[in-house]
């Protein structure tokens, strides 16, 4: 089955990213607004239950919860067409990055971690062009906490459904 | 904000409730396959903080896992054209609606429970007929097993995200 770990944010910012997603993202209808902490990952059930959970378990318990801001939208064009809101950088964030990635945890990060939530994708050229130039206009003043993290699973139809939640400074 | 208390079953039984959901269910983007446990209550989210996670441990910790069958598409037909697959009734199910309605939790139990997953609605009396006239001959053996049920809220656009998750026999 298909794992992965993300970091939804409070129903505040997910409302506002929800308002572009509606008409920029085709992945509205699969998950609700996110920060992907650990991208999508093959694993058995075992092996979830028996090593993937207690080491997100412990990983949960030894962080503590941080805050973070959206300011601004960014995008990583040319690499890709997706927009999104942009996560302030911060140490907490990394860290969290870094631990889900190290010791038992499947390793596959192929790229340096930017914390961000997706609010446009697979937009074609002309029109990512247009959405961007308008949107990348905006400015928000979001102030947000991360004091949980969520181990999810995907269905055949693509949707996530959540399997696990893991609220920092607890596991 | 508006929460509400849900099961969702294994990856299995959500595919073969998403295959009927994708035509017949104009929720199907808005949360997945799930038995709702809970129907959706407004509080604060200190409420829920101190009163409501506090006391949906509590009763988590205190009710071990079950299994359930499903064998068979029914509906609420004529009070609603909902059509759902059937959660075979246990001891099991009953008592745990009973307690997630009982002590400091929001009593808004309008109906006698009847434990199911939602695959139709909102459908007109026509396709009702068309649709459930189909789908009533369906014969599965689904077995599966509630181990943990979870705290939602909804968003703006209606969609549901997980905000906790609660494991039968651990709290």
């Amino acid at each position: 089955m298909r794992y992965g770990v993300a970091v939804f944010p409070s129903k505040k910012v997910q409302d506002v990213a929800n308002s572009y997603r509606k008409r920029y993202d085709p992945h509205y209808a699969l998950i609700p607004p996110h920060i992907t902490m650990k991208e999508a990952f093959e694993a058995e059930e075992e092996e979830i239950e028996n090593k993937i959970i207690p080491e997100l378990s412990e990983i949960a318990k030894n962080t503590q919860p941080f805050s973070y801001g959206v300011y601004k939208v960014s995008s990583f064009s040319p690499v890709t067409n997706t927009i999104y809101l942009k996560i302030e950088p911060s140490d907490e964030i990394f860290e969290l990055n870094d631990k889900l990635h190290a010791g038992e945890l499947p390793e596959e990060k192929d790229f340096a971690f930017v914390p961000h939530i997706t609010i446009a994708q697979k937009l074609s050229d002309e029109e990512f062009s247009d959405v961007y130039g308008s949107l990348r206009m905006l400015k928000f003043d979001l102030n947000d906490k991360v004091d949980r993290f969520q181990l999810l699973y995907q269905l055949e139809n693509g949707a996530w459904s959540v399997y696990e939640t893991f609220r920092l400074g607890k596991g």
